[in-house]
């Protein structure tokens, strides 16, 4: 046991790091493949709400992106049936329309040139936390790689059609990488499609944390210092594919079952 | 990406409109096909209470309704098990009986020509709301949809199987297109099964987020002006056709691998 | 319009149990399916906890009965794996050993020459309202079957296996078709097992609605007339019969698309 | 009916006891079956927290112990791809890595000899009552089994990879079976694989029911001395393998649907 004692959790922390990288190297899936695996996922982790929610993805360093069809819902998405759509969204290839709702998603690329991947979606327990126009409390080691990652625009602005609606959530969101949008729902912006549906997943449960506290009593904050240390411990981009991997794992293993 | 800054919000909106209705146009399911989704549907949404609730459809211009049997669930109706009735409940085709609770469905037809679809159930959480006798929350912009159409009759008036239930729950609804019957449940009346369909399932989202925002906090209200465009805005008919497709496609989904 | 307007409430009310009576009047199943799709039914109404849990019917006119095998959940439960054990829980025929806190269901039975069946669960809503020693509120159209039909027992007395836990059970419930135990679950005393079954749902659905209800406000009470008018209605044995018919056909329904 | 009469409660719990060591004392499984089991287990019971969680258990008397490979989650265990390590993470067999938030886990096995199975879990109920800062209320039968039982830890000492966490953890847990993590989840450290699975199992039930009771009003307590009978009723070897043989036949039936 000696040799446990030697490590200081600074050490212990790089080494494991390290070691996960080494582990969780390999990316095994194609970027049309991911975001259908992420519409999946989402919808298997409550983020369904009818036909609303979007997700789109940057081709490669062009101003096109990917998204899904209006009227399909995202446990209907597959690689093939993406559209590849421009900035103004006019489709470049595939069948159908985007939603008309995704025009804040090119303001929010514009602004961000790292943000290769936007999710937005209204799963029931951030839409009901989004009544209250109330921040999403971050008091948990989950949901710590959120912690002063969250922006929050307390306004409604109506319905998400027009360019202002585009300003007014690229401002909103600012530098980070996930904003809570009052009355509404939640938006992500993430350098990959990985790393967008993790945080996606973990918002949504930070919203129902909030509000299963909320219900017995009163949410305790955690140390600063110690949420942006779990922060940066937690999201590194091999553990974002690491997690990512194990839901599509899980999301491919129902759907053999049915198939 | 000037382009995009050429149109105003009630341009692009009008615009989408219109693509929507290029794209959802289709209706690909006869009157009792769509009655019997709508029943499959609305049990996968948490609308069964045991062999409560009724659901029933003016067939064309005449005074004759479908509806479902008495002693079926929700997911045990199929086209062919529907029965044909009077408004005053007499069989003119099927087997069985229909629900007596049916008699006030005929008292919202004759005060509502342009009604042709009434649903109505006592799913969990409008059952719980109901028992605070208060009124539904409209506060999100998917629930949007009810804003400002949603009747609220604080009063039980007990077993409702008399006439004077017709009189009452037809008075209470008025020219709204919902109810909220305290202590009770909810009541659709809608031009189309489709728009009563996606209506009830809002309807029931909306008290679940009620009662979720309420057990964490107090519920912020939304700007009227822009809560009543996007009640126009989301409530179209070929918006509906599209919603209602969607769930159609996941009930036929699940029955598949069933069968 | 006019031969509506003719009938009262009350001829309304009778003219529709009357046919009620006529459609629901086969009793399909032998005493012991009854009981394996009760136990079967209450499993998939969230009466699960684990291996606690009893039911027991009174065969024929004798003091013996069936109830099933400690150590199998109610998921577990066939007609042929239930045991026919004495009052004094001795085996009569069958394997195992019945669950000895089943010793109060004899005094029951004693006192309640008309009880032929007993139901005791632990469902999550009824266990967490168990908590707050309060009775359990009536105050919704579907659970008013209930109204003035449960009583409550305040303190617990601990580990139920005594004779003493006997006599105080059979005290508190009384005349009462159930009864809430303080910091423990329910019981519900029928004369078939077809009511034990629908009251047992109900009893869980009413502290589901209790806990979903207050922790958004104040639940208002419901006229006792009407609620008392409504329990009648709702409470005759051809509903009760169709009732669990309509479950047993959905339980029969899963497990057949898994065999 | 007079032999009822004849025995005390004292008398009659022990016989029970007896009759229920006779019926389940067989241990069909291997010990790494047994971990599986209790990873599928612990999955279905809703302790999934995307790739969160660690279970260990002692390999007889030695200082190596199983645990689950980093990156797989709880439903993907099985028995052959466990991993084999020593007490300070080193890999003696199987591929992959441990998690390397397993650290704490020796500091526990080295304080408490009788210990040789820990599983550390952050579900859903948990983590949103750890947010609150507050001991698990422990006040229903079902969960008398932690009456008593459960240390808290109220600071939350971040990322949890150092050995100041493990000195930190095996100092909060002291002698009890379990421990509640604020802002984290919990840890429970038993003499066998099956009793830690039921306790764990309970922990989370007990949380939810502690949540659900709050949210409608005040929980009360129960008898401390009865609760310490009802704990020691509930907690013993042949019961605890009694509920993990059906949890376990659960989880198998329900894979063998699917395969």
């Amino acid at each position: 046991m000696d040799q446990v004692r030697e490590y200081s959790k600074a050490e212990l922390m790089t080494c494991a790091q390290e070691e996960m990288q080494k582990q969780f190297q390999a990316d095994r899936w194609s970027l049309r493949e991911k975001v259908a695996l992420t519409c999946r996922i989402l919808f298997s982790q409550g983020h369904e709400s009818g036909l609303a929610g979007q997700i789109t993805t940057r081709i490669d360093d062009s101003s096109h992106f990917l998204t899904q069809r209006l009227g399909l819902g995202f446990d209907e998405i597959t690689p093939s049936n993406l559209l590849e759509v421009t900035e103004n969204l006019e489709l470049v290839s595939g069948d159908g329309m985007p939603n008309p709702a995704n025009r804040f998603h090119s303001w929010i690329y514009r602004a961000r040139p790292e943000v290769r991947c936007i999710v937005h979606t209204h799963p029931l327990h951030t839409s009901a936390l989004s009544m209250l126009e109330l921040p999403l409390a971050i008091s948990h080691m989950d949901t710590a790689l959120l912690f002063d990652d969250v922006a929050f625009l307390p306004d409604w602005p109506g319905v998400p059609v027009g360019n202002e609606e585009g300003r007014i959530i690229s401002e909103a969101i600012g530098d980070k990488r996930a904003l809570l949008l009052a009355h509404h729902g939640l938006v992500v912006a993430c350098p990959t499609v990985e790393e967008a549906c993790v945080i996606a997943i973990q918002f949504e449960r930070a919203a129902k944390l909030h509000l299963l506290a909320s219900s017995a009593g009163k949410i305790r904050p955690i140390s600063p210092a110690l949420a942006r240390e779990a922060h940066d411990w937690v999201l590194t981009a091999s553990r974002s594919r690491a997690t990512f991997a194990y839901y599509a794992r899980r999301i491919l293993r129902d759907l053999a079952v049915f198939e």
